[in-house]
């Protein structure tokens, strides 16, 4: 890399969604309000709010409505929340947000049991939402999940990834989320599908979304990071994950992300210090401890 | 990497020694020879099994000379001990070991606050241990730390790192473990140092110690991979770095470090289950939460 141009690199912060979605435990809406307004601070420029989810099957974003009604815009920020159907951007559409977020698997029974249709079904849906969303002018991400595994089909086709990546751009998503659901990519897996991506897709379109289960998300990320890719998702403390519990498949900590990305030259625009707080705050509110290796360095 | 060929790795478990030394608890005897007895099965063939250390420096290994003549020898592995003087070797040459170790730092601040005398005098010093241990048909690892930084002196010239490696290996050492002791080393320097040292040294001469402090390990540990390294030292259940305390500065897991490795198509002949026993053994005796992403999985 030249260290002259410093290419700048976009963080895409989940934890409020991916990162809540996952913990045990409920927040208040004040609590998860105070952490927008924290996160907003930090200088990150794309938080991903909630989901507009069942709250039978996601008890953890409850509030969905009430956060998209209370949080404090900051200019400049681009705040955004995932959607799984048509009705969901309906009740989206209600709020004001700059971006949404829709998810397919890149496993079909992972797919099923997730959102309850087939890829195919789900590809379809997505066709009449971007057709709204073109109207109404608001961009969409979309997630690709488990490209490298799942936990129930196991191994996962890359060609099919590029295909569904493909009908995905030509829909209209702004952005795919090239999602490691459970963190089991190797260094030439990710390597091997980024390239094949590129071939089709630009840089700019494609984003990482590293999970920590098996230890590989930096090094999975510095491969990314070499093949041109400037975008990925991560959530502040590590969030997503218990680290007691099973997995401890959290997202890849914001703050240790944004301390590596420093230490190989990129520029993220991101206050380390004020990240750090966040996690603080957070590890107050959900009274956990926070496994991002940048904060224990930090709150000790 | 051709899968065909699947390169053996040489694992050098480290828990022992620089894991337990840097643990707030001390250890019985009974239980640390519990730890090497299951460690043994595992399959790992290059053990550390304590320093001579002054007890009043590191109170955790106050047992070495108990270690060394208690512990049982699996046929086959390969047993050393840390040494810090001529007096060490002296007084480990009374147990049967292997293999010892030796350690000086890259940054001179840093050597003379761990040992108390200058990277020159370590030198000198271990030509006379040398000497000696040549005669004995001992083999001797030189570990060089703070390769990638010093709490002291910050930055660390690579050149001086280089000719300090030349030097031990002038010496006899059998292999130089290049370690990265606060965990500071970025992808390019990493890549940069092994570049610059593999012009000098055979890669069977080398090996990488990297710590898991800012989360770069594993990221660190793929490009010594793909530069031809095949030693890496690790210890089981990330041991020797609290997980609530200052740094998080612990070793690499062995158990994250053997799955990447088995994932990356490497081989390594070494048990995971085993293994992860060993952290399930070390979390009742230490009675503390057990970082290790692969252990958090198997321990669920």
């Amino acid at each position: 890399m030249d260290h002259n141009k410093t290419p700048s690199i976009k963080i895409f912060e989940v934890g409020l969604r991916d990162g809540l979605q996952n913990e045990p435990q409920i927040l208040k809406t004040s609590n998860k309000l105070g952490l927008i307004d924290r996160l907003s601070e930090t200088g990150i420029k794309d938080i991903e709010l909630t989901a507009f989810a069942n709250p039978d099957l996601i008890p953890t974003l409850y509030d969905h409505k009430d956060i998209l009604a209370l949080y404090k815009k900051k200019y400049g920020t681009n705040y955004s929340a995932l959607i799984f159907n048509y009705e969901g951007y309906i009740n989206l559409r209600k709020y004001e947000f700059d971006q949404f977020s829709v998810v397919v698997s890149a496993s079909n029974t992972h797919n099923i049991r997730n959102i309850n249709k087939t890829i195919n079904k789900t590809l379809e849906d997505f066709s009449i939402i971007a057709k709204h969303a073109k109207r109404d002018n608001r961009p969409f991400r979309a997630y690709l999940s488990c490209v490298f595994g799942c936990p129930y089909e196991g191994y996962i086709d890359t060609d099919s990834v590029v295909n569904i990546s493909k009908k995905l751009v030509s829909l209209g998503a702004c952005e795919i989320s090239i999602s490691d659901t459970i963190g089991a990519g190797t260094h030439q897996e990710v390597s091997s599908l980024f390239k094949k991506l590129l071939k089709f897709i630009p840089a700019r379109k494609l984003a990482f979304h590293a999970h920590g289960t098996r230890g590989m998300a930096m090094a999975n990320i510095c491969i990314a990071l070499k093949l041109g890719i400037r975008t990925f998702d991560s959530a502040f403390g590590g969030l997503g994950g218990c680290p007691y519990a099973y997995g401890a498949s959290g997202n890849i900590s914001t703050e240790d992300l944004v301390s590596m990305l420093y230490n190989l030259g990129y520029t993220t625009n991101i206050n380390l210090d004020k990240l750090c707080q966040v996690s603080l705050y957070s590890k107050r509110i959900l009274n956990r401890h926070i496994q991002s290796k940048i904060f224990s360095m930090y709150n000790k």
